[in-house]
């Protein structure tokens, strides 16, 4: 038994991969969001009142009474999430694989080979990494941006992008998850956005810019948190109806085993060491009181401090957002557990939507939704890595009360470091965040213009958009409620409404790696049923953990300024003889 | 026993991918390059007695009388070159395993794996044929010119080009072969050239075009030939006196298992099928007094008839072409039998470059080259895809005779279909052969420009080309000597010259495909030397006849005119982003 230990906490921030982790940090989308700089840049609400430039102290202590939040409203969850819904949280199953075999029990054979295996799956992940670093001279330029089902496919986003994570996590996820984000994936992306592009000009205007929530990824963005928020309420509310009663049963034990969801374990891990887990999982408690003290004490002292920092603020806005929170954690925690993405930034925006309208645009509601819109990603965000962290602790038999002490000044340290940074490159660099600059910052900008939308309210969304987010939000509820009613053998092919709703906003490519990663385990069981569930696993957390430590690397070039000497480029073949004619003439 | 069989010759004809084949066929390049349309495009040797317009008359009787004498060339070689020397042909082995699969014995097990195994590679094959195709868009598109090393390394033909066939042609080939085609592509490209090319303006004019002989090119094309035909004539002369001699013991049974070269057999059939196959083989004898007959009788014609259809050629220069021409054969198909790369082309040059001088500038010097030229190509050719063919036939157990008779026949109908084909184009496309027309011959402009320096002798060739062919003439005869004597376990250190010669003039990208074949290859057979032994062959010959198989589609769908939509493009970082600005420009 190992307790106490850092390390499961460090490994996984290193070999995680989210691409969520550049938008939650924050500081190149809603905080540099409130500059001048980028108010500048924009085309309305630059009076002062709606600028907040950076300065150390105010981030600081923004992202300390923010960040903690998340912790405890985490606690309780997640006893649910690891143990009752047995969810599979990929990353962190596959770090607890990389972790454990660094502690292979002496003399077990079949352990060593698996051992073995993990690290050829890793090694070979890691270089893959290395040599697709080489052609990403450029935007839109490597294997990531592969056109592999052709260029028509490729802007519907329908493409396989060679990433070895998702091919593991495609391969630890259960196959109704990845079958669920390919149906997902082709409603969404196949059907539905293309039908409503056709409708541009009439629903909403032809000209608006991409990305805009008043366009078409407006419908994107609302419709798929309408789904998940769906999905995740109807589960929220299963879960609290569930743990009324058991609380009056006090039958704890006699219910482990049962799967509410359905959704299997991932490993194959013998029932023996699933029990051993459970009871070491369980057994180091972090008392539900101590969680819930926690939040409320934080709570308190920001819905005293946030207003004070951020004037355009009410209490009450905080205390609203305080309250919903704990809801959208766990819609995030439990969307994470089944397919590895943390959806933040799209919770970010609801938070945008609903605060910057409330406060509304005279006072100061840009700054305003900026401002929520931080507060909910920072709590959102921390509840899903967490889990990720509890599902590696809870596999590798780490204690989940060191693992909380170890986040904790993880979280401690991040809130001083990552403005201290940022200040560094704000004053180094002084035309940060101007376009065409070396630092240019988009993502600052297109949150600015949402929350610009946003104090407008609803009635800034593109048409029947609204209609389209009640449809979903209910079909979500029906679909589990028909899940929920219907045996099992009907239940495995009914798509989970959670896993659906992902790729609404983000696109096909990463359903496609998954269901490659399926695929390759469903050929693999057939030639083979027990050598595939014995070394699939650690395959799937060598390619998962290798492609994320060489995030490492990668991010160490990228500091160091050398810059990847080729780009590998798709063009139509139309474009490439003008590019042809174009190299020609110079 | 499977006797007058034409399937054989057919298949391999279909699966064969030799790039030359476009060459050899000689209508894109030493037919046209007489042409009016091609000369006008030249500065010199614009004189009609320099010029000759395609008409079908003289081309189907050239062809005629010039593609025979191959065939009988090679009759006496092919029983020193498959039995004796047990020379590899990798295609023709390829397809060899891949007929055997279609007649597998009733009832052996190992067999039907290894058709399974076949069948599989062979898929692959195809399938990544045919995915490579959608990215091939435009020149320099594609897998083929990706930089797998760098873009540094990709200037100087060092890449992996991602072909199967290659790559299988790697697992076939012994690993000496291999390496010693790596020693010379880094020889050569990796030092010489570069070496060589920082003494332009000084060793030859600095603004001569890509390609020209007197330029670098030249010493890519001299010093290879020079050292090929140091191998090649070392081996004739041996063979010559190993022939003398056992024509009078009359020992040849006991001679069988003797390999001179020491390359080993490819394939690990059993010494019983071994025996069986050179049985077969021999036994259905063409006699080399028929041969020998065939050779002089279509010789004679030859010398009576070309000088009327090209008044520039005397019947001397045809004279010395038919004697040389059979060591010249003989050269080639020994160097394709190692490599699998027939080098029609090259001896092709080497006659331009004789004749052509020979003949003179005043007195039409230039057509008198390009004549020769195809002369020799056809001869050359012949004599290792015919080569190539016995050693299937060898493999299948198909009898030479019934063989030689179906080449026979489909020789006969290539000399007719061929130039009515390209007489179909030459009169339904008037501007045929015009640069930026929808079929530009740049094959023909260079093989008229070789020829018109080529009248000027050997002093057009850049400086101290003429003494490293010396230099490389003579190594190639002392590694020879050298080999011959050692014993075998330092013989296996030695590279072959004819191996090193070959990537001279290609380039280093096909050795790479080829050593990671052996690699491949190399690890399987320590993991499970078995399994390798019985397989690799199998997975060998799937993977280079899928490839081949492909550009039967490949080229229907040209034919039809449907263009691969796509171009993966590789440009250096600097180049990427003014492409980039040019296309936002746009």
């Amino acid at each position: 038994m190992y307790r106490y230990r850092l390390i499961p906490v460090l490994i996984r921030k290193l070999t995680s991969h989210s691409p969520q982790i550049l938008q939650t940090g924050g500081f190149g989308s809603y905080v540099f969001g409130m500059s001048s700089v980028i108010a500048k840049q924009s085309i309305t609400a630059k009076d002062p009142w709606n600028i907040k430039d950076p300065a150390l102290g105010w981030m600081i202590g923004f992202l300390f009474v923010v960040s903690f939040v998340g912790l405890f409203s985490v606690v309780p969850l997640r006893k649910i999430m690891i143990v009752k819904f047995r969810l599979i949280y990929p990353s962190g199953t596959a770090t607890a694989h990389l972790i454990n075999s660094f502690h292979t029990p002496q003399g077990a054979r079949l352990a060593k080979k698996q051992v073995r295996t993990l690290g050829k799956f890793f090694s070979f992940s890691f270089l893959w990494g290395f040599f697709q670093w080489f052609f990403t001279a450029g935007d839109g330029c490597g294997f990531l941006n592969f056109p592999t089902l052709g260029l028509k496919a490729y802007e519907n986003k329908f493409y396989f992008d060679f990433s070895a994570t998702y091919v593991g996590v495609g391969m630890i996820c259960p196959y109704l998850v990845n079958i669920s984000l390919l149906v997902g994936a082709i409603l969404s992306w196949g059907i539905m956005w293309p039908l409503i592009w056709d409708k541009r000009g009439s629903w909403y205007p032809a000209e608006e810019p991409q990305g805009s929530l008043s366009g078409l990824q407006g419908y994107r963005v609302f419709i798929g948190i309408a789904m998940i928020l769906g999905d995740g309420l109807y589960n929220f509310f299963k879960v609290l109806g569930h743990t009324f009663i058991g609380l009056y049963r006090q039958v704890q034990a006699s219910k482990l085993g049962l799967s509410v969801s359905g959704h299997h374990a991932a490993n194959s891990s013998s029932l023996y060491d699933d029990q051993r887990r459970t009871e070491i999982f369980l057994k180091d408690q972090i008392p539900t009181w101590f969680a819930a003290t926690g939040y409320i004490t934080i709570a308190v002292v920001s819905i005293i401090t946030i207003p004070h920092i951020f004037e355009q603020l009410e209490w009450y806005h905080i205390l609203v957002l305080y309250v919903l929170a704990p809801t959208l954690a766990f819609c995030n925690a439990y969307g994470s557990g089944l397919t590895d993405w943390s959806l933040a930034s799209t919770y970010g925006k609801l938070a945008i939507f609903t605060i910057g309208a409330w406060a509304g645009a005279g006072h100061g509601g840009v700054l305003a939704g900026l401002a929520s819109c931080g507060v909910m990603m920072n709590i959102v965000s921390t509840a899903s890595d967490l889990m990720q962290d509890f599902k590696t602790g809870y596999m590798t038999l780490a204690s989940p009360r060191s693992m909380f002490i170890s986040q904790i000044i993880g979280t401690a340290m991040g809130c001083v470091i990552s403005p201290c940074v940022f200040w560094l490159f704000y004053k180094a660099f002084g035309d940060l965040g101007v376009p065409g600059s070396e630092y240019p910052a988009p993502y600052a900008l297109i949150f600015r213009n949402m929350s610009i939308l946003g104090v407008e309210g609803v009635s800034s969304l593109p048409k029947n958009c609204l209609t389209f987010c009640y449809v979903f939000f209910a079909a979500a509820i029906v679909i589990n409620a028909v899940r929920d009613t219907v045996g099992e053998d009907i239940k495995k092919f009914i798509p989970i409404p959670m896993a659906m709703a992902i790729p609404f906003y983000i696109g096909g490519y990463f359903t496609i790696d998954m269901c490659i990663g399926s695929l390759i385990l469903f050929i693999w069981r057939t030639i083979n049923k027990e050598k595939a569930d014995a070394f699939g696993p650690a395959v799937a957390s060598g390619l998962i953990c290798g492609d994320g430590i060489w995030t490492l690397p990668s991010s160490v070039l990228a500091l160091a300024g050398v810059k990847p000497p080729i780009c590998m480029k798709f063009l139509s073949r139309k474009t490439n003889s003008r590019v042809d004619t174009f190299l020609l003439g110079s």
